[in-house]
């Protein structure tokens, strides 16, 4: 906090001295894993804004009791153009590969439960049957086992940390995992410039503590970050909390070195942030969620680490006014707004009655906003803060707030948004989409769907109705909505009410179903209510061009 | 200025109250336009940090006295693939487009010197000899001459505000012009994202001043802002002078329309921040110059518009501490650094002897930098700025410096940076080169050059050497060094001491023999430089992919 302390900011201060540290705890009730769309219990290193899941329903604990996808998902079927792996390709790969470290063989032994940490994703949604598992430790080891995968017809997966949301990691038959955990090199950082290159492997959490020591920050943040390769952020174009900052993965890296289907090294692994000799084709990889190529490594430019990071935490009272602050803190904060954030008021009931933490603020309100500052001068950024705040106040745009003190303030505030996931999880489940949607309508849809299923009655509060309520928060900064309907049990007629209803929605206002998570398995095949037929088509000649035979990452994408 | 001043400034604030604004003059001598890279006169929109020439020798006032391209790049030779234009083909033009404010038709009439407007560059070093210029005013028009240019195997040029640098935007021999100059709507701009749609046809200044109107800037700027279009800053991927704050084009565009060679219109006019539903085809358009689509629509995430602006100008002794200020610059200023440039001592000579202006600093020192900030706060962004110089004077990484007072001493110390193209002309000629290099090496180029040439015997100080001397400077931000080579005439042996070897010298650096200014004619021979054979074939594949019959802008780029 600045040295001075402005009247209309007294109560801010008073009140979060209040306020305690978020901690989840159980709901003291035992809540059946009933539906469809559960998203399941989050790893601690997770965040939990998990896509829609379209066709699985297996929440369990241990990775065998895992529904397979080619169970939840009956209309895929593997495509007999594929080769059936053989011990012959075993031996191949441990040739090349150097053996056991390398190569996890359940082809010609039994690799039991070893392969099943492959097989299975974080969220226990998805799971494949794969026996064989490579992990090249360079890129000309990648390039030998693609080309031979390529002339063998064999179906490859890239995997990095395996802490995707959409299913698009883990096989889904037996495709080969090509597991880039061995390629995990910082091969060099130029603090001069904040150039950064690394291997495919390396975790996000690691570098960024690297470049912590160097005064930089990698321009990417999420809550898998523990154990997230940047490899897997850079093919799955990761937004993150630190996108309204530092913009997307598209301009922040500056080359990537991949690996075509047929062994071909793309080698445009360029440390310069200004290069117009050709097309752009790294671009592709970014978010291509390995379906036309394998990234080795990337090289990225990293801004300076903040020295300053402060928080605010408002009540406001409609929609309306949530647009007007967040054109003020543009406005005011500018340069060193780093987030804004949006939770409705019944996310923060569900926070506050899960957790039993007392509310930030006193009473309620229909909408709260976390904002988060990032600079160089805690003083400056202190006074700016402040003024926004007086000024969002003064004008009435903001009803009530708080501004945190210190750091465990910070990580309590960001706890009432942070622990929304996990807090309506404790409901029963949830059907959860992650949208885009131009920012004066993004709330529309929390609003018309409540209507929808209320006139539905499929809404209340006894156990005859199959939804507890509809929920929105998200990064306001990004246009981007989580709309959660959290549901007593499953039930088909929700399902029916919420789809397609909600994806012709995003389709008549030019939004995107899937804004950060990508599309792997989960949104294949939704992507017609995002991208036009011509969109489509072009992408599949992209897709045709460089992966011609389809091994990689088959069933999914487009 | 902030309201204090510390002792350590207060020389900076002195010295600059005796600097007078910068204002070009006469040399008061006739020098003659004998060398083939001659970098002309530069129109008062353009900045003249134009790219070196391979073939042209033409500098003349009359567009007709402008050598022909054709001509002065002998081994490009017309394509007899492409179809004559005929009266039928203007005959269907004319049908579509309606007449004669949308078609120039030298074809069946004498068009006169309507047409040297398309057919020559600002820089008077391209011509081409079309006889055909059209001017759809829509996304579907453009569709239609494309697809009946490809049916009809007729070449184009897509042509902006013909403002490049490597002669991309004007024919070779005959092919077609379309011109976006009728496409000049601003679409739609939502004041609370950002996003702003428009015309590929709007000018850059017209949208920035729109922008202002709205507290928002458009994240590029241009010396040739009032001529450019902004279609054809995303097709040529525009670097410019806000790519040090706002990053490059690559991270905010949000969505392209553009139309393919075969009048299929890409639907990717996205407005979304984030959009994780397939590959990022709108890159591939971003930096393509035109070679395998018309762009037609571009959308953009704008920021806030600054509200401080602040300049400092000061000497450093060594590259070893430019490179320290740069440090400390990006540690200190951080999110409000949005320049920093480069200027060597003899380039600031240059500009002293032809300007006549006194020196913003006394004495003279071998490296001069230029630091900007904005911000949203005068008084802190002030306060942060001295932070930084008392600090950087204190330690000894700079010598001297002074701070502009007001919006007419920012433009006078910019001048000291911009004025130097302009100035180093009035010399002779110049070999100029656009070039990214890894910033630790990024000076060593040249003094290295300066070597060559002077243990060749050819720098002095009177007529019997070609070269007068060698100036450094750029956009030290984006590690991207302008080298140029005055000389008093043209000399074989001077070219010969610098092609290939300036080109092999970034070869072994991974840099870029075209940093910002893209390829088009002037580099298209040089790519294989920056880019090895794998990339240039997988790009010749893109090209063939989306331009099978090649009638895209032919002879440039790849």
């Amino acid at each position: 906090m600045a040295a001075h302390c402005p009247r209309a900011l007294a109560r801010f201060v008073r009140q979060l001295h209040r306020t305690r540290a978020l901690q989840c705890r159980s709901p003291g009730r035992a809540i059946p894993c009933l539906i469809r769309h559960f998203s399941g219990s989050v790893p601690s290193q997770q965040t939990s804004e998990a896509t829609t899941t379209a066709d699985t329903d297996a929440v369990a604990s241990h990775p065998k009791q895992i529904k397979y996808t080619s169970e939840s998902y009956p209309s895929l079927k593997r495509d007999p153009k594929y080769s059936e792996i053989s011990s012959e390709h075993v031996e191949f790969f441990k040739g090349i590969l150097g053996g056991d470290t390398a190569v996890l063989d359940g082809v010609t032994r039994d690799a039991g439960d070893d392969l099943e940490g492959y097989n299975s994703d974080w969220m226990r949604k998805y799971r494949g049957h794969t026996r064989l598992v490579v992990k090249p430790k360079s890129t000309e080891e990648v390039s030998k086992v693609l080309e031979y995968c390529n002339d063998n017809m064999l179906a490859v997966v890239p995997q990095g940390g395996n802490s995707g949301l959409v299913g698009g990691s883990v096989p889904v038959f037996d495709e080969i995992v090509i597991s880039t955990r061995r390629m995990n090199n910082i091969r060099s950082f130029d603090e001069v410039s904040g150039t950064l290159v690394v291997d495919a492997g390396c975790i996000l959490e690691v570098v960024d503590n690297f470049l912590a020591g160097k005064n930089h920050i990698f321009p990417l943040d999420l809550g898998a970050k523990g154990s997230c390769h940047i490899g897997g952020n850079v093919a799955t174009n990761a937004g993150g909390l630190r996108l309204l900052r530092y913009g997307s993965l598209h301009g922040n890296v500056l080359g990537i070195e991949a690996v075509l289907p047929d062994g071909t090294i793309v080698d445009d692994l360029s440390k310069l942030r200004k290069n117009n000799t050709g097309y752009d084709l790294k671009q592709l990889f970014i978010g291509g969620e390995g379906t036309i190529g394998l990234i080795t490594a990337v090289s990225v430019v990293c801004p300076q680490r903040p020295k300053a990071i402060n928080v605010a935490y408002f009540g406001v009272e409609s929609f309306e006014k949530v647009q007007q602050a967040y054109i003020e803190a543009k406005s005011q904060l500018s340069e060193i707004l780093s987030a804004f954030e949006l939770m409705d008021g019944l996310s923060q009931d569900y926070v506050h009655q899960v957790t039993g933490n007392k509310r930030p603020l006193e009473g309620r309100h229909p909408f709260y906003c976390l904002v988060e500052t990032s600079g160089s001068n805690t003083e400056h950024d202190n006074e700016k803060l402040e003024h926004f705040l007086e000024s969002v106040m003064g004008s009435e745009i903001v009803s009530d707030g708080v501004l945190a003190q210190d750091e465990t303030q910070v990580r309590s505030l960001w706890g009432w948004r942070e622990g929304i996931s996990e807090a309506i999880g404790h409901f029963g489940g949830t059907y959860k989409y992650d949208l885009s949607i131009p920012l004066p309508e993004l709330y529309s849809l929390v609003e018309e769907t409540r209507k929808r299923l209320a006139s539905a009655g499929l809404v209340g509060d006894d156990d005859s109705h199959p939804c507890v309520g509809v929920v929105g928060y998200g990064h306001m900064g990004d246009s981007n909505l989580h709309l959660n309907v959290l549901v007593r049990r499953y039930a088909r007629e929700v399902e029916q009410a919420l789809e397609p209803w909600v994806y012709e929605w995003i389709k008549k206002r030019n939004g995107s179903i899937s804004a950060e998570h990508g599309l792997g398995v989960a949104k294949k095949a939704y992507i017609g209510y995002s991208r036009s037929e011509t969109m489509i088509r072009l992408m599949k000649q992209i897709k045709d061009l460089y992966d011609p035979k389809g091994i990689m990452n088959p069933y999914k994408y487009i």
